[in-house]
């Protein structure tokens, strides 16, 4: 989250080179990213739960959300938060990584064709993937969007 | 997810009925299971990264094996540590939710099609969604079949 890793504009030869983060930190910020994650998808499952027989709505809402995200983040951390090392492990890692599920999605599709509605089963698997593909891609397309249309109004000025 | 909202064998009347976990107790299970799951994926994309070009394999074990994990899980909550309120929110939504993604999924899915390999990128995302679903089913039945065996095998003694 800091320049650190990098020489600075005047570091000759006499100064230490590039100091990688140390894997302790590395390890606490994704620890503390799950940790947030989880706490957020768990909540958001809490609050909207389901049947095995209905439309999984919350947990496809988490995956949709993180992958939205994530699209943003992924943006924001090539173009933006170039001298940030830590956030990647952090939101990308830990928070977005913590938050959408791969297991409660399977389990979803598995509870539906077991309570006999194989209909909303595969709407469920197949929206999920699409809806999920897309959200990256508007993350991605909208972030780079403002980018561009921030910096060309910065550099009309 | 167990016995513990009912009151116990002796419990009469004049004892308090079901007691629900305190929900700061959950919170605390689910945040440390995250830690675990989030911690453990981590760790195995650092030790096995993948370009951009090539089958995301890491990120493929991680969600096949906890979508197996989760259906092993399921069996073992339903059939045997019925009376084990915080193993769900601790394994399940903690440990394998932090664990599994659906973001480095998609995320992986984009940059394969942004890299100009989408036949990988395809593959991909097909032999996740089966072969987790294969998992699922596969950790399920085994762990069903493990048990009858079990229990056949303790009342022919």
């Amino acid at each position: 989250m800091s320049d650190s890793p990098r020489p600075g504009p005047d570091g000759g030869p006499g100064f230490p080179a590039a100091r990688p983060t140390p894997l302790a930190t590395m390890l606490a910020v994704v620890a503390a990213g799950g940790v947030v994650g989880a706490l957020a998808r768990a909540g958001t499952l809490a609050a909207f739960p389901y049947r095995p027989t209905a439309f999984p709505w919350s947990t496809f809402a988490v995956n949709v959300v993180g992958c939205l995200l994530i699209g943003v983040l992924m943006v924001l951390l090539t173009r933006v938060w170039t001298d940030r090392p830590l956030l990647r492990p952090f939101l990308g890692v830990g928070v977005l990584g913590g938050f959408t599920t791969f297991s409660t999605y399977v389990l979803d599709v598995q509870q539906a064709l077991r309570a006999g509605v194989p209909g909303t089963a595969l709407a469920y698997l197949g929206a999920t993937v699409l809806a999920a593909l897309g959200a990256v891609w508007l993350g991605d397309a909208a972030t780079g969007w403002l980018l561009d249309r921030t910096r060309a109004g910065g550099s009309a000025r």
